[in-house]
């Protein structure tokens, strides 16, 4: 016997009870952004190289999948490029396409191309995959899904609530305990203005943001490493003491930032989003935390983050503002706000908290025994009326021995096998079987269905 | 302004009608696959180029679309190699991975790769895209989707006539009218055999394959060009002239291979096969037509092909038994049958024949007007309200003047607007309007949900 085959390193196969779990959380989510009026696009795994460069940063273009130019892909390169130009530019002649990196770069590039069709403001979401040519390691894939809805063209803060409730909504669904914080890129900006390092912003968020992992003194040393002031360093310790209920601390900072106009702008939108939220019920803890930054640049306003309450495995939701989403391709001043949910992340802190009890990783709800000869007859019109009935129905194949039928219904986790031999058609019967409690009774195949139903199915 | 941002040649964004649509014949052909006891299973996107090189003859080959390998692909080749090489052989050094180009071969190397935990019959469904570097043309795309569903493990008939009923509830749901056409390769081994011309099967396969678009006498020329002798040409006729009920046809047929072993099992096969039809009630017009081959050569036992009644665009379904399908993976002698629902095409037809009224584009069923200030938390506790009954609710994020929103609801075809501004608030009550007849009422929040399901949402 040859080798088995495999697949590429970092990718994976979805069996059947691993997709039906997956696909549970896709539902979830899916139904969520459909109860908020999102809608759904998709767009092509492959896209121009000419979109996705430049866009993830150096690190970022080297982690793309490139795509082979078909036919005679060495005729538009000349012998001395070939060999001299270096695999990193020889593969912008010979590729003239890559993966999609992420959901946010296609949709920015989606909307551009469609806007004359668009109605704005437009709520959108998108679960694809993505592929990104990273070191494979555990919970590090190179294809793996995003779940990301965004609202572009409106600046009203009402979009990042209704963000937040949906959060909310699809946790709640799913049964898990998080915590949301939200923070505010203004803010920030406003705290390394406060400190006079508004030059030094990104390395001050990016070590800000680090407080929870390694904390203060780690952080100001990283500060100072990347050449932030020891003044400014002291100036900047009280926005990490402040304590108290949010809208303390909002007092707090915005003392703070008084000579700041962006920060003070920054405050005011987070007070007006916390002001939204105590009005509704959310299920989940939502907080202020003047340290998230979430490393992405590219936010302007909002900054949203979500943790799983009860089980240490970094972000399994995140997002925000981001002010100028179209600029790139050509379409400026187009304000959005966009979550993505991290599906790998979320359906393995289900499998450690037991949480999809519901998926059996069976292929249906009855197993019709099939005795062959005169019974079949019977048996296929029981499963037609089963299954107009709406009743995922298995027939076996085969005239198998019923050891060898039951064992299947057994290892299949089918939860009901239906026996119509000739005894109990003579009696217009069936014998249903329940396999979990080895249970059987007598009923008449129009009572299948209520009978199911009894036990849940 | 900067040019228009596009997409790669042969590749298409949808968009949220596009999708509605789309998702509407998937959901259907998922929901009868599930009903029938089917398995959603998925595979990468990427395979090996070893998996799938040399399984789709040189044409698929070259039509493989492939990843270049990431990092310094330059360094596994030679300077000599890459100025000698030449792209094709080039390209085997520089590129390990290829995008899936169809979804039976990656469902082999499954099948072997997780044999282990596999149940056998295993009937398994799998709705994802695939890439071809083809010409694009109309209506023929580089990623389109395919919908398969096949049983490995048994080489009961029983198997076939499942598939076919699944056609046939699928394009019953789908409201669209089909003939189902079947014929049994063994049979037309059984023809080549009886007219001597055994070693032309694949010629003497293709050119009958053409009947119905070319006629006789092309088929006739076309079998002399491929070197079938006068003779067996003038023994082949009679097969074409059988008239009549399908069960004197295989009679017909019968007679004619009274000599082929493997020929009248064939025959025997398609008698059970259209036995078990005669039984249930199909909705489908299924016929037998000798004729019918459908040019690939892997199939071995029953060929099934779905063409529309009303719209003549090709066969937008097809399938049959194949008996080694893992074969070429190292696990030899598992028999398979399967279908492919052409999803473009059903998408095509379906929209010639306006069958997708249902579908509305609409990200919502109703639209609640935002008017600001202290009408919004009233707004905002309806919005939650009818979501959690349900109700796909859009809520305008800004407080825009009243014609602006209006006008959004009504170019975003949702069907229902919601006012409540400060006289309803006072009066307990919100009013409805129907954005299709204008008609408005005034009505309380709770009765919201019945007067919705009145009109049909």
């Amino acid at each position: 016997m040859a080798n088995k085959p495999g697949i590429p390193k970092g990718t994976r196969d979805f069996s059947p009870s691993e997709l039906q779990k997956r696909e549970f959380i896709f539902n979830t989510v899916r139904g969520v952004f459909q109860l908020y009026g999102y809608q759904q696009i998709e767009t092509p795994a492959m896209e121009n190289l000419t979109t996705l460069l430049g866009k993830y940063g150096d690190e970022g273009d080297r982690l793309i999948f490139r795509i082979l130019n078909s036919g005679d892909f060495l005729s538009a390169v000349s012998e001395e490029e070939i060999s001299t130009l270096g695999s990193a530019r020889l593969s912008q002649k010979i590729c003239e396409k890559g993966l999609r990196y992420d959901l946010t770069v296609p949709f920015a590039r989606y909307v551009v191309q469609h806007r004359e069709e668009i109605v704005f403001p437009f709520r959108r979401y998108q679960i694809q995959p993505v592929w990104r040519a990273d070191r494979p390691q555990k919970g590090r894939y190179r294809e793996f899904f995003q779940c990301d809805a965004d609202v572009i063209g409106s600046d009203s803060l009402l979009n990042e609530y209704e963000l937040i409730r949906i959060i909310d909504d699809v946790f709640e669904k799913l049964n898990l305990s998080v915590q949301i914080k939200v923070n505010n890129r203004k803010v920030l900006a406003g705290i390394a203005e406060y400190i006079g390092e508004s030059a030094r912003i990104t390395d001050i968020t990016v070590a800000i943001d680090k407080l929870e992992k390694i904390g203060i003194e780690a952080v100001n040393d990283e500060l100072r490493e990347k050449g932030v002031s020891e003044d400014a360093v002291r100036k900047l310790q009280p926005v990490f003491e402040l304590k108290g209920p949010i809208s303390s601390r909002l007092s707090g900072i915005a003392g703070m930032l008084a000579g700041s106009e962006t920060g003070l702008q920054g405050i005011s939108e987070l007070q007006t989003l916390f002001s939204f939220m105590s009005e509704g019920s959310l299920s989940a803890d939502v907080d202020l935390d003047l340290t998230l930054a979430r490393g992405l640049n590219y936010y302007t306003g909002a900054i949203i983050e979500v943790k799983a309450a009860d089980v240490a495995i970094g972000s399994i939701c995140g997002g925000g503002r981001y002010d100028d989403l179209t600029g790139i391709f050509g379409l400026p001043g187009v304000s959005g706000v966009g979550i993505s949910f991290g599906a790998d992340r979320i359906y393995d802190v289900m499998e450690k908290l037991n949480l999809f009890e519901k998926v059996t990783g069976s292929p249906a709800d009855v197993l019709i025994i099939n005795f062959g000869g005169d019974e079949l007859k019977y048996a296929l019109r029981l499963a037609a009326m089963l299954r107009a009935a709406g009743i995922k129905t298995a027939f076996y194949p085969d005239a198998a021995k019923l050891k060898k039928q039951m064992s299947y219904a057994d290892s299949s986790n089918i939860p009901v096998v239906i026996i119509a031999g000739e005894g109990e058609i003579k009696a217009g019967e069936v014998t249903l079987k329940i396999m979990s409690t080895g249970e059987q009774r007598k009923v008449s195949p129009g009572d299948i269905p209520g009978e199911l139903s009894k036990i849940g199915i």
